[in-house]
């Protein structure tokens, strides 16, 4: 197989993008690749198994200066984290049949010219896709936003937004394992079942049938909010903000409802931060990735021993890339959103 | 004197303020008090010298639930810091001809039931009306702001709203000292003057000669701010928010400009904080009241080598009060504002 040319499917950026971006945003190309790193790189080729979509993606859709985060390139095709699987490799680190998970590209086969920067996927015997989410980015986004920047307190009381997306579930479940009151939110019946059978939440809400996030808040949190797990900004924030109690921390990870707004929605109720001391605190999984092996292996028990669960929205082949990726936006995805390009 | 009848004059809510308050929301009557504690009570009688005029004592003046701070009560004088002389006491703690600071009356004459929370004053080499401020609730406030909650390095840039008020005119002082470059903004010529003459910022501007305050900073920050001293809100947030540096601290000291709009300014750029890893944290300085006696240590001396020095806006009398609570809103005050009630 190595050194073969084959087809390669890809999802390219046909522009960037202003305002929503819609499906034909992207478009199909089938191309080929020889399965085959260049003669003396260090680069290593990989079949992409599973892609993940993350809201931090619509970013690279736009052309943002100053972003934390590169650029698509348009008439390219998009990038991502992936669980992918070495089929040739330059690279002493990484050999062929590996597993890895890593920053890859949306396409069958991915030439990966800086692999340094990929995990090597030691235990497979947890689901593979899990390393898009779980076992990945969102995975460390739910645990250092949890553990390292909300510091919580057994006792404390917890909410979380876009409660059952690929970070909000695992943050719920890690509350409760420790001791904490917890309740989420999300767009859908079916979510908020979710939330409340599945990852046992102590309680859940569908926001858009709350005409007043205000008045559902206080009734969920009579004495206050001590940790919110923020992932949606704007209007959610503001009345958050009213109900957090003394000393609160707000993990800022993302802010999916603002991505694609020409104007985020303003926030008013800032001076709460000073009223009531709380911290606010914006972070990326990325900078805690030197502590991936110490989540490893605090997770891997509790998932295999079924305290932690994990839903997924696994949306079949290369060619529902777009459609799964534009979902995401409009909460159509129920769980972590992973495009299953091949199954090994 | 001590059991004489006198006269006391007093500064009057009239009733609580909605929007911008006015002089006239406050008035003086002259009434009269006897110069001795109930018997048998614990508490001190004392003599005003120097009142406090602080941008949080705006809560006061309305009816805010929820507020961490007490609000003033219509018909009653109005509360604050103060420096005070004891003239009579029923509690161990204090004897007469003590000097103290903290709560007290806006009057001539209080007595305080719970005198507690009352600092003694030990070292009057320099001037008493710098425990309103430098050596009271602004100093530690900058010091807690600056020093605990910013954890400046030396080479770091910070910028520091409302710069040449109570706070910012020490906070700016003590990131020079600890090896930072120091930028300030202040709403007139003469406070710009003061920022970088009289307290050595390396630059300053006048917010309100501005047009385009995003354009301002990238001036004196083309690298980025890697720690706001936040004293005002709104517009000036959301550009700063714009220019910080990754993993910037925002303290977020007092938001005086938000303080009496009906719906303050609102603030677009949160996502900022996600982006840049930015850590915004809301404190208030009684909090870290105990460690008082650390920051006298390290600022007395500082004082006496001339090192620190501190710009107050001193109003005559108790009658100039009201003009002097409400100057602090329009920015009339150069430097902290104190009412001299008496000089001994």
């Amino acid at each position: 197989m190595a050194g073969d040319q084959v087809r390669n499917k890809q999802v390219i950026l046909r522009d960037f993008v202003e305002g929503f971006p819609k499906e034909s945003d992207m478009y199909i190309v089938t191309g080929t690749v020889r399965l085959a790193v260049p003669e003396g790189s260090t680069a290593v080729l990989v079949k992409n198994l599973y892609l993940s979509c993350d809201p931090y993606m619509r970013n690279c859709m736009s052309n943002l200066l100053g972003s934390y985060i590169e650029s698509f390139k348009p008439g390219s095709p998009i990038s991502g984290h992936g669980v992918c699987k070495v089929i040739d490799s330059g690279h002493p680190k990484f050999k062929k049949g590996d597993l890895v998970w890593g920053m890859t590209g949306w396409e069958e086969y991915s030439l990966i010219t800086a692999p340094e920067t990929l995990f090597k996927i030691e235990h497979t015997d947890v689901p593979l896709s899990y390393y898009t989410g779980l076992l990945g980015m969102a995975g460390m986004s739910a645990y250092a936003g949890f553990f390292k920047v909300c510091s919580p307190k057994k006792g404390e009381t917890v909410f979380i937004s876009a409660a059952s997306g690929a970070v909000g579930q695992l943050v719920g479940q890690f509350a409760k394992l420790t001791g904490c009151y917890v309740v989420g939110s999300a767009g859908s019946k079916e979510k908020v079942d979710l939330l409340k059978n599945k990852f046992k939440f102590d309680d859940a809400f569908n926001y858009k049938e709350e005409p007043d996030l205000n008045v559902a808040l206080k009734r969920y949190f009579p004495d206050g909010i001590d940790i919110y797990f923020q992932n949606v900004g704007g209007k959610m924030l503001d009345e958050v903000l009213l109900n957090m109690k003394s000393h609160g921390r707000i993990a800022a990870c993302g802010m999916i409802l603002q991505y694609n707004l020409e104007q985020p929605e303003p926030v008013y109720n800032l001076t709460q931060i000073i009223a009531k001391q709380i911290r606010m605190e914006g972070f990326v999984a990325f900078e805690f990735y030197p502590q991936y092996p110490e989540y490893l292996e605090m997770v891997l028990p509790q998932i295999r021993e079924g305290k932690i669960v994990y839903v997924e929205d696994i949306a079949e082949g290369i060619e529902s890339g777009p459609a799964a990726r534009i979902g995401l936006f409009s909460g159509k995805n129920v769980g972590k959103q992973v495009v299953a390009v091949a199954r090994e």
